[in-house]
Formats: structure tokens, C-alpha cells, sequence
């Protein structure tokens, strides 16, 4: 549906003609991926010895296509128990390095959460299996369909013996659901190097807002995760023989939780909203254009009712300001039945998810001097111990940058629609860490529908978004290398 | 130490020499039964085995003095995993028959907490071990020491071919540690016949509060035990995906837990105070009387400093006020690390120990009404939940009954001391059970030292202790003989 003003438009033809011919192929590869127990969650020598089998062979895939693939080995990894296991290598590729042409960098990942048929599968999480133009399988979404697009794309020019409009680099890793062990430190020692020549930065790892209609994604909360510990002893109590003359450490607990939300979830540190970028109108606009019925979303969600009723205001709590959430407490009883403990030492767990311009040292400051004053105000014996244990900045991308205008009009070839201009609430620090350490421009370009199912049961992508999806990426490629000239 | 003018003085120093020449059988024979590793609270069908073996030596030993014994059979009891496991029979015995004597009930239990050296023992649990005149082993002084006890005083009697002067009843279960499963029941069932004739009811399952001095335990706490569940939907959020849109539960949880008590313990539910018996001189007295050195009370429990400063406070504080202590949170992340989930539902734990006279349904209704304001107050669109989920009344003797004033002139025989008055914090639910169904007045005569260790690593009971309290039960037997004519 490429607009036939566009100087491109009988190449995108051709390309798209070629994926829809193809399509059962690209299926066919994607059944052969998901096949691979690629689990880098659980430490066990089989699975990793799997992640190995894996970037071997997309090596190998990338290899036949004419990219020159290197296999990153970063080493092992000891584990609290003292096991040590093997990293899966890091696969730096590289296809095209013609001067005039843009680069654009493809970040992915081929390692998966852990999935059985017994966790409520209702087929086999190893074997891709196709219902209703579903395909179903751990990693189809998350993240080999969104990989293999994007090699179906470099596939389809290079079959067409078409020249491949931008220089092409893909990063891919084997340790994303394990918390991207030492892929910082790579990207680091690469920058330059590797990444010396990119110009953009694609990712791929997420999902729309909605079934049908695309979406870009511009921007991440990040989050600071606070530990918060109080103690009367190394040791628990008998409620019994103690219950009355104590300060009790779960009482100190209690009473520090409570004084982080009110109940309409608005945080009571003082000073936590000062840095939260003010709301332009620009931005506003975005809000009122994007797809979600909320009914819909109520429903899917599960959940009776939400703190505010308007899509817009939904939005922009999950998106555009902080939330806090008390995750648990480590140390008190925490089984079924009815143990009469005092625990002797608890350690609370909450986190504050951070927007722009919020800065995670401030942010610690804050919590620090909010909590002290609360438990001063207790007059309590125990002690109290705050760490923040996990400081992750939230990221925001240019919407008005090159790639973001490329992306937009590779969406209105494809799907003849806008798309949502979204953020995703939760922490991707990788765009954040791409954007500090090479300084390029980072896109988040998802394929998936809002419905796959990442991490849970029953994870799927559809043949549609899959197919699709491969083609958004070759007209992408001729978006970003004609507004790039 | 007898008054030269009791009417059985003579025969109180021929009781007590006969028992210091025969001490070491009477520490061999505990000996032989702590090697039985009885333990309840493991649901093995080895332990159960065990146990079986426990409860047939005790009624050999009580048939080799004469006492007619029955083994009542209590069937099995059904497992939360299925398992079914015999429950070890109950041991109703009776020596004596006598109208013109008082008859009287020692309640004891032969079954132990769970002990490997392992845990930290420095002897083998299941070898009794003298050391520095410490007899070290599981279940000591938790109960087989004071069971022993009691049949040794009764044996003394016999073997210097003594009339005795009381009828004596025992009753000795073997599942007090997991919570005297069926017994209730059993006193119910016998109380026209085996308890028909019972004037008086004797527990030794307690410590002295001191190392030296001899107590007498008049009350225990009750307990009402709660659980608030706090529900959005029965599935976990992700605090990414939905923080800052829901009513989270943990925060309404906290709230909810954090209403129950202020930072000086005292409990801020409305109207829990109002039948807490009134403090009278009298019992005012009795605190003072104690022999307790706070400071090392303090350094004992490895505790900086308690809400209290006095003596007669913390005394008070933990047996006659009531107190509520939070145990934990089911639902929520209670292990190492960081994750950021927000819990869908969530089960907060606390109890109420209450105090005479306190009644478990007010207390329920009390604690309803509380927690349903506070959480209207929220607005929250969660569901909650509360549940008294066990409600145990608290006990109370009269402390001029007559068989108080016959342990006080035992004690003072044996020890030439009065003894402390105290109560005990914690709930045993038996004492309460025996006193509404026999309608008879029980005692609780503890023999064992404050820091004997029970339930915990090297369990003790001291050799003194061990032989004193032996004294002291055929002491009794002599004054409660006496009194009651």
C-alpha cells in the first residue's frame, strides 16, 4: 500500500510480493528457533549448552546471508551457590559498509523465560504450533519472531538481488532474561569499535498497545528499588513470651510502608515529583490519538476498577509519572498457617518506577531522608537500614529524530494507519544504555500484539504481525536511507 | 527442710532421703526415655512409631507401681497431603481409690519438638548428658523430666510401703507439640467417668522465671489470631505494567496493619481495653514480690531496650495487658533479590494476646469493625477479607484455691522459699480446656529453670531441678491432703 508518489514504491512491491510468497518459510525458520530450549533463567549446564546451540545457529543464518558474524565470548558467570556457568557468546554481525548508506543497529535476543507444557501450556512451548493464524511457542514474541523479521528482511533484498538501501549491524544476546549480564561492559569496550560507524539503534522487544494497530515506542520508566530493614535482634520472638514489652520490628515496618503512597496511589516523599517533566500540550495531543478502549483493557486486565477513569490520565500514570509499589517483606512468616512470630528482623521491598527528568541519586536522597524522619518520629529501639539495591534511569527518545519519522512512514506503507505513539511503563535498560554509551538515536519498533503473552503461558505472535512485521522492516530500511540522505 | 511442727514431718525427711540416695536411678529412667526420639511435630510414620514406643514404657512404668492403666486408642488423623498417620494413644491411669482422699490429675505429655545435632547441639539430643549437674537432652525438661517427676514421687511412696497420701490420676498424651490433636475431645468423653472423681488438676509444662527460685503459675494469655486478605484479582501484576493504576493491595494492606498499634505498643483498636480485668492492690503486690533482674533479663534477650522501664511494667505487659504482634504477610515477595512484582492478593497475619477478661467473639467483632472502617476510608475497589482464624480464651486460677496454698507450703518445705507468683504470656490451651470442662482447679507447678531451653538447641533440665521438683510433687501430695480435709 506504498503510496505511488514514493520513489521506492515498485522495489517495496516487489520486496512485500516476495515476503507474502516466502511466508511459510520464514514460519518454518521461526519453528526451528523456537525448537531451542534457549532458557537463560534457569543455571543448569543442559539449558546453557541449548543458548550455545542457539546463537551458533543464527550465526550460521546470519553467515548465509553475507554478513561477517562475530561470536563475543564474555566468559562464565558464578552464581551465589558457587556454580559457575558459561555466558553465551554475544553475536556482533555486520552486512554492508558503503560509505553513503546510513547504518542502522538491530538489537535482539534469543534466550527465553522458562516454560512446561505443565505451567498451563496447551501445546508443547517447544514446538510452534499454528491456531487460527496464532503461532504458538516460548520465544515467538519474545524475542526470536521480532529477530528473525528483521533477518527476513535483509533475506528478502538479498534474494531479490536488490541492493540493501542502509549498512546493516545486529547485536544479539543470549542472557536478556537473566538480567543482560555483561552486555554493558561489551557495548563499552565496542563503542569504538563495533558501534564507531552506527547511526541508529532499533529495538524490537516489546509489544503494541492494542491488537491491531501499530505502535512506536519512545520512551521507558526506569526504577529504584529500595530496601528497607529493621532490626531488634538476629533473631525471632515467641508472641507469646514477648508480645507487649517490644518494638516490635514489623510494627516499625508497617508504619514506614504506609508512609510512602496515599490511597490513591500518589507518593508522599516529599520533593519526588519536583523533577517530573511539566506536560506540554505536544505531548498531550499523543494521548488523546492513541487506541485503547478501556473497557476492553479493564476487562483483559482483570481488575474491578482503576484510580482514574479516563484513558488519558490511565496513560499517563503508567507512562509519564512515578508510581510506587511495595513489592514484600523478607523475614517475617510468610507460609500458610498460623505461626505466632515477631520477627526480629524484616526487610521491606519497594520500588519507585522513574520518568524524565527524574535522576535516581535524587531520588535515593529523597527516600533516605523520608523514611529517617518517619522512623524518628517513632522513637524506636531498632534499627532501621535503607539501601537503594537497583538504580535504573528512565529513558526518552526524540520523536521528531530521523528513524521515529522513518519508522512512522514504514508503519503507513504496511498498515495504512498511524501508529500509536506509546511508552512503556516498566524498565528496558538497554535503550538507556545504548543512548548513554554510543550517544545514537535508539527506536523501539515492536511487532507483537498487546494479546502474545510475554514471560506467561501459552506466548504466541500471529502469522499476520509476524509477517507483517518482516515487511515494516524492509521499508524501514528505505525509509531511513531516503530521509537519512 | 520441713517445720518441725508439720504433722508430717517425719515422713516428709524419710520421702525426701529415700529420693536423694535413689536420684541416679531416677536420672537413668529419664535417661531411657529421652532416648526415644518422640517427636510429633515430623509427620513420619519412624517418629509415629516411635511415639507408640514412648507412651507403652510410660504405662509399663506406671503399671510396675500399681496404677491401673489404659491406652486410649485416638485413631488416626488425616495429613493436608493426604497422609494418614496413626495418633499415639492417651495414657489415663489411677493409683488410689480412696473417698476419704482428695483426688488429684497431673497432665503431662511425652511427645518433643524436632532435634538433630545439626541444629547446633553440642551432645547428642536423644543421649542424656550430665554436664556441671545440666542434664542435657530432647525433651528434659519438655515434659519428660516433670512426667518423671511426678512418677517418682509417687514411686517413693510405694517403696518405702507409704500409704499415699492423695488418689492419683495421670493423664499423658503424646501430640502436645502438634497441638494435642484429639484430646479435647478425650476430656469431653471421660468427664463423667475418669474425671468424675477429680478434685484437682496439676500441669508442670512451664519454667520458673529465675534460675533459682521455685514459681507458681496462676494465668496464661489467650490469643485470637487474624488474617486480612486484601484481593485485586488472584494473579500477580507486573510493577511495570501496572504501577501507578491500581489500588495496589500490599498498600492497603499495610495501611490496614499499620492502624492496629501505635509506636508505643498500644493496641488502637476501639473498645479492646474495656474488659481488661482492673489492677487491684493485691495483684499489684504480687509484681513487686518477683525475683527478676531486669538488666539481665534484657541481656538474655539480646533486646537494647524494651517500651518499658520497670519491672512490674514489662511483668504486666506480657500477663495482663493485652498485646498484638503483625507475623507476616502471605502472597507477597518474601524471598532474597529484587523482584518488581505487585501482589494481586495478599494475607496479612496478626494476633491479639488477650487477658482476662477478654473474650475471643468481642475481640472478633472489635477487630471486624476496625479494620472495615479504616479500609472504607481508602476507597479502595480491592476486596477485603477478615478472619479469626483461631481464638483460644485466656486462663486464670484463683490463687487462694487450696491447692495453691498446698504448692506454696510444698515449696517452702522443699525450698524454704515462697515462690514467685507469675503467669505465663503465652497460650496453653489445655489449662483453659481442663478448667471449662472438669470444672475443677487447676495448677500450674513448674519445675524447670528460665533458661532451659525448651523447643530450642540443648535443651536442659538441671539435676537440682530434677530431683527438688520430685520433692516438691510428693511434698504436694502431702499438703494438698492435709488442706483438703
Amino acid at each position: 500500500m506504498s503510496s505511488p508518489s514514493s520513489p521506492h514504491a515498485g522495489l517495496v512491491e516487489k520486496v512485500f510480493r516476495y515476503m507474502d510468497l516466502h511466508q511459510d518459510e520464514f514460519v518454518q525458520r521461526l519453528k526451528e528457533w523456537v525448537a531451542i530450549e534457549s532458557d537463560s533463567v534457569q543455571p543448569v549446564p543442559r539449558l546453557r549448552q541449548e543458548l550455545f546451540r542457539m546463537m551458533a545457529l543464527a550465526a550460521e543464518e546470519l553467515r548465509r546471508l553475507g554478513a561477517s558474524v562475530d561470536l563475543e565470548d564474555l566468559g562464565s558467570q558464578q552464581l551465589p551457590d558457587g556454580q559457575t556457568l558459561p555466558i553465551p557468546p554475544v553475536i556482533l554481525a555486520e552486512l554492508g559498509n558503503e560509505p553513503g548508506k546510513p547504518t542502522v543497529c538491530f538489537y535482539g535476543h534469543l534466550d527465553v523465560q522458562p516454560a512446561t507444557q505443565a505451567d498451563g501450556w496447551l501445546t508443547d512451548p517447544y514446538t510452534l504450533t499454528e491456531v487460527d493464524g496464532k503461532l504458538y511457542g516460548r520465544g515467538a514474541t519474545d524475542n526470536k519472531g521480532p529477530v528473525l523479521a528483521w533477518i527476513n528482511a535483509m533475506s528478502a533484498f538479498r534474494a531479490l538481488e536488490e541492493d540493501l538501501p542502509v549498512n546493516i549491524k545486529v547485536i544479539i544476546e543470549g542472557m536478556e532474561e537473566a538480567g543482560s549480564v555483561a552486555l554493558e561492559e561489551l557495548v563499552k569496550r565496542e563503542k569504538d569499535r563495533f558501534f564507531s560507524s552506527v547511526d541508529y539503534i532499533v529495538i524490537s522487544d516489546n509489544l503494541w498497545l492494542s491488537q491491531r494497530r501499530p505502535a512506536l515506542i519512545y520512551g521507558t520508566r526506569g526504577n529504584s528499588y529500595f530496601t528497607v530493614e529493621v532490626t531488634c535482634r538476629d533473631q525471632d520472638f515467641h508472641s507469646g513470651t514477648f508480645g507487649g514489652i517490644l518494638h516490635e520490628p514489623m510494627a516499625d515496618l508497617v508504619a514506614l510502608l504506609g508512609s510512602l503512597t496515599d490511597s490513591a496511589g500518589h507518593i508522599l516523599i516529599p520533593g519526588i515529583y519536583d523533577d517530573v517533566a511539566p506536560l506540554t500540550e505536544e505531548e498531550k495531543e499523543l494521548y488523546g490519538a492513541i487506541d485503547l478502549d478501556l473497557e476492553e483493557y479493564r476487562n483483559s486486565s482483570r481488575v474491578k476498577k482503576f484510580l482514574f477513569n479516563t484513558k488519558e490520565e490511565i496513560l499517563m500514570h503508567l507512562w509519564r509519572y512515578p508510581s510506587l509499589s511495595i513489592h514484600g517483606i523478607e523475614g517475617a512468616f510468610d507460609e500458610p498457617g498460623t505461626k505466632t512470630v515477631i520477627p526480629g528482623r524484616v526487610i521491606g521491598k519497594f520500588s519507585i518506577r522513574l520518568v524524565p527528568h527524574m535522576n535516581t541519586s535524587v531520588v535515593e536522597k529523597q527516600v533516605q531522608q523520608h523514611l529517617q524522619y518517619i522512623f524518628s518520629q517513632r522513637n524506636s529501639s531498632n534499627q532501621m537500614d535503607v539501601s537503594m539495591v537497583l538504580g535504573l534511569h528512565p529513558w526518552i527518545a526524540d520523536i521528531k529524530d530521523h528513524q521515529y519519522l522513518a519508522a512512522k512512514r514504514a508503519i503507513k506503507t504496511v498498515f495504512g494507519t498511524e501508529p500509536d505513539m506509546i511508552r512503556d511503563g516498566s524498565t528496558i535498560p538497554i535503550a538507556k544504555i545504548f543512548q548513554d554509551i554510543i550517544q545514537k538515536s535508539v527506536l523501539m519498533l515492536p511487532l507483537g500484539a498487546v494479546d502474545d503473552g510475554e514471560h506467561s503461558q501459552n506466548e504466541k505472535i500471529n502469522r499476520w504481525n509476524y509477517i507483517e512485521g518482516s515487511k515494516l522492516f524492509a521499508a524501514f530500511f528505505l525509509e531511513v536511507a531516503q530521509l537519512h540522505e
